[in-house]
């Protein structure tokens, strides 16, 4: 490729309107536009970029035995219905009326039509397993779509659905499909691992993230330090705590008229945050229900869905405060309330002696606390909280905790699906079954991001060999007067090719510092200079992009460098 | 590929609800299952046909020079409305609103996307010229979606937009791309023409049809037999007729108590078709028009709605009729109107003498009707009439007519989009102009379907080289009992491969019949069978799928025949 025959075009100045580094360094490489809110156009730039993504997916997913096939974008109403999704898939559901007033959705993912299509399809064990997947343009419509195309509405996806006759089938496929990722995520360059997650609105038993580790991503991620164990904040579990010490305190009510955060009581008393215990009040359905958890710890919502009877719990209005505890915010307590309650501990709180709580009284909390003795035991001690860096992980190390952006999901879904819409296959005895399934999705268009959020500098993007769009950069000094430096290049650039490296000419007849900012802020690997003085000396400058210095090298040291 | 690992399904029975051969014989070989009206999921089998399309289409777009980037389909409604689409493109127009009640249309078309595109990146005459390409899913909101992925309503297609400086920049940019779809479709394999065209809802000042030759097509082709001159016969025109002769006849009543139709007239008078002429009744605004055309021939509407003052014509009502010419249809003509009112005569009927025409009351036609003499001349005289066969050409030849399947369609936009949307770039004197578009379709989806219309026979499809899901098929007899079969099987099919000659290996245990059935219906080039018979002989049985007759080939000679 020549760049005077390419649209590239570059910004000097950073975007305002970005506030994570992928999303200003796409904007400033001109490889993205914003048609809309969420809604990307990718440049030719973009594009190349995107594509050694998807080159390097479909290889693997071609190499692990998935079938490569196309759903359409546009979906009808009635298979959403079937598995209750029309309803429970929440505004994200991007929902279309056609010209008959029929209803449709701008599929967000495909388990109905895949599913739907599997009960066209198979009849038979003897068709199993087969794994489905395709690379596609998907809809989300995000409440607040942001960071470019990290979180934008309309993304690329590769979504792929494994259909085996037993659960041993499902993990097996599911087992190729983790080492698929981790092959994709290894060849693209990034840095990543893979975590245990919750798996939320698909549903299912198991299920795994991938992350890119990076600073900004929006995940936390636990790991521990003794085993291979990490999993999302949203799930990960510390050991259980040591069992509880006996009372060492007799309960006494403490003035703390100001004090409304368990920070500010720990502060007032002179004692440590971990002594002291949140009680957030909650409904589920006509229960009032207080869930604890210690001081220096928080709420995990995910988790405490999970405890039976909330999975539909909301936040208690001031009112229902009042009503059962006779008390406000900021004072709340598990002790005496004014009407029964059901009291949800986390672990940790079940397992502390002592316990500074609110009192259920304005400007007053209580200290001393003991379970058994000052109130009854807890209705349900769960682990509800986030875990936090420090805590002992449950293999015996201490959990660590990084953040990552998620650019793989992969689930067992068991047979959610294919119960919901009737799919069955005969299996060796001739008995129809219900199928397992599982599905795995990879977010090709936030790779790109992810991988820039990982690999930047200030100079701009620094791309991993396989998603840069180019390889090598032959740089042409003053193409306008130095005819045989244009010859050189040509030549050169032809040579590269030739050699199987991918590589792209400037021969736009910038001056140096202008072609060589462009060079490095759109990430090409590296960068070869042609120019008057190095050809009489019988050499290029060389530089690596994540170099600091060039060199000036010989033809064949140059090609020793860059073969492939 | 083995097809064991593959997912193949083909079906015995014809389905029923299929109309033309292609839509048939895609499901029969499982490329394709509905979702919905005209949406369609491509088996694996399909996509690897689709993506042999998209391959050559892709090549031979950036050989031309063509700069591949990706837009969204989700366009928000803004854009539309500058170039007043929103409204004007009508019910194929899929709308869309988003959870904020902000308006939407999935993209049938991207002028204006890429317009506001160019707008914001392109500054510069120096930055043209440039083509922009994508393929891309789009939908259009067909009314009567079939033919499967003929007339689909969610599809996939091609679409390059060029952008000019001058008017002989885009003519030029035109050029490359009439010259590179010419390379398309003969490496496509496909009997087309490229003929001349309505520009239609696009717009614009000149515009080209590519049309796959094939019996079923839609559209109606002239050309003529002596140039290259061919044309859709929306907007073909023959040579002008002969002037006109002189009177012979003097004008006469004649009774036509029933004869309420050109033909039945000229019947009952013996008289050929050609002598009478046909009187349509319109309304252009407030002016009651009559369009005249030979009794043998078709008024063409958009040759009609090309004539002055007649853009958005409709046909009168019987009150109107009534009103201004107190008669009723079968009976109308020119002569004598009770009311004034303007007539468009075809040249055919301005260059007739001796004219039958209805004579304006229930059960009368006027003969020997002479203009001038009788009535007032044509008030315009125009070809609004379709070409039909025998026609003489403009080049002097003879217009013979075939049916054609539209696969792609190229556009000379001019200013249109630019001016309506603010599109300027600065040329070589430093003033702000208004750049020259053209646009450039392919459909891709259908173009499968078109080869399939032109490319079968009673046992399935029979693929061009290029299109075809694999070269060969390597069919192995009786593999569960004849491990050497298999093996040497095995062993010619990776020999295949390594030769570059891509290659399936039905190894599917099936019995000869059903095997060598799916293999003819999903149209494979050449079949070669691995048999325990054969390989005693030392030979394979080959057999291409256009031949009549299979051949015993040593392993050399096979390999002769199937070089790519």
């Amino acid at each position: 490729m020549r760049l005077s025959q390419f649209h590239l075009r570059t910004e000097k100045e950073t975007p305002a309107d970005a506030e994570v580094v992928s999303h200003k360094l796409m904007l400033k490489a001109g490889m993205l536009r914003k048609l809309a809110a969420g809604i990307y156009t990718w440049s030719p730039l973009g594009l190349r970029v995107l594509r050694k993504v998807e080159h390097v997916v479909r290889e693997e997913m071609d190499a692990a035995g998935a079938c490569e096939l196309s759903m359409p974008s546009v979906q009808p109403r009635e298979l959403w219905e079937e598995t209750g999704r029309w309803e429970k898939f929440g505004g994200q559901l991007l929902k279309i009326k056609d010209r008959k007033d029929a209803w449709y959705c701008y599929g967000p993912t495909h388990e109905e039509v895949i599913t739907d299509f599997a009960r066209a399809e198979l009849a038979s064990y003897k068709q199993l397993p087969v794994n489905f997947y395709q690379i596609q343009t998907k809809f989300r419509d995000e409440i607040r779509p942001r960071f470019g195309v990290m979180r934008s509405r309309e993304f690329l996806m590769k979504d792929a659905y494994s259909f085996d006759i037993d659960e041993a089938g499902m993990a097996a496929s599911y087992q190729a499909m983790h080492a698929a990722y981790t092959r994709i995520f290894s060849r693209l360059g990034l840095d990543f691992r893979a975590v245990q997650a919750d798996s939320g609105a698909i549903g299912g038993d198991a299920s795994q993230e991938f992350h890119v580790l990076a600073e900004s991503g929006e995940d936390a991620i636990a790991f521990s330090t003794a085993s291979d164990y990490a999993a999302n904040v949203e799930t990960a579990r510390a050991a259980a705590p040591a069992p509880r010490p006996a009372a060492s305190e007799p309960m006494r009510r403490v003035d703390t008229p100001t004090q409304k955060t368990c920070e500010a009581v720990a502060a007032l008393l002179d004692i440590p945050l971990a002594r002291t215990a949140k009680s957030v009040a909650l409904m589920a359905g006509d229960v009032f229900v207080l869930a604890l958890v210690r001081g220096d710890h928080a709420i995990n919502p995910i988790k405490l869905a999970k405890v039976d009877g909330l999975a539909d719990y909301r936040l208690a209005t001031e009112a229902e405060i009042a009503d059962y505890l006779g008390s406000e915010p900021g004072f709340l307590g598990p002790v005496a309330p004014r009407r029964a309650l059901r009291v949800v501990a986390d672990r940790e709180v079940a397992a502390m002696a002592d316990i500074v709580f609110g009192a259920n009284a304005v400007g007053a909390h209580l200290a001393g606390v003991n379970w058994g003795r000052d109130l009854p035991e807890p209705d349900v001690v769960a682990d509800i909280r986030d875990v936090v860096a420090g805590d002992r992980a449950e293999d015996g190390g201490e959990l660590k905790l990084v953040r990552g952006i998620e650019v793989g999901h992969i689930f067992q879904l068991g047979r959610k699906y294919a119960e919901a819409m009737g799919f069955r296959v005969l299996d060796a005895s001739g008995t129809a079954t219900v199928p397992f399934m599982g599905c795995y999705g990879v977010g090709v268009s936030r790779i790109v991001a992810a991988a820039i959020e990982q690999n930047h500098d200030e100079a701009g993007i620094v791309w991993p060999a396989a998603m840069a769009p180019w390889q090598v950069a032959v740089c042409v000094i003053n193409p306008k007067n130095e005819t045989h430096v244009v010859e050189a290049a040509e030549t050169l650039y032809r040579a590269l090719q030739s050699a199987g490296i991918e590589s792209v000419l400037d021969d736009r007849g910038l001056r140096p510092g202008s072609m060589f900012a462009d060079i490095e802020l759109i990430g090409i690997p590296h960068r070869v200079v042609v120019s008057a003085r190095g050809l009489a000396a019988g050499t290029y400058e060389y530089r690596a992009r994540r170099a600091g210095e060039s060199e000036n090298l010989d033809r064949e040291t140059l090609f020793q460098r860059l073969a492939p």
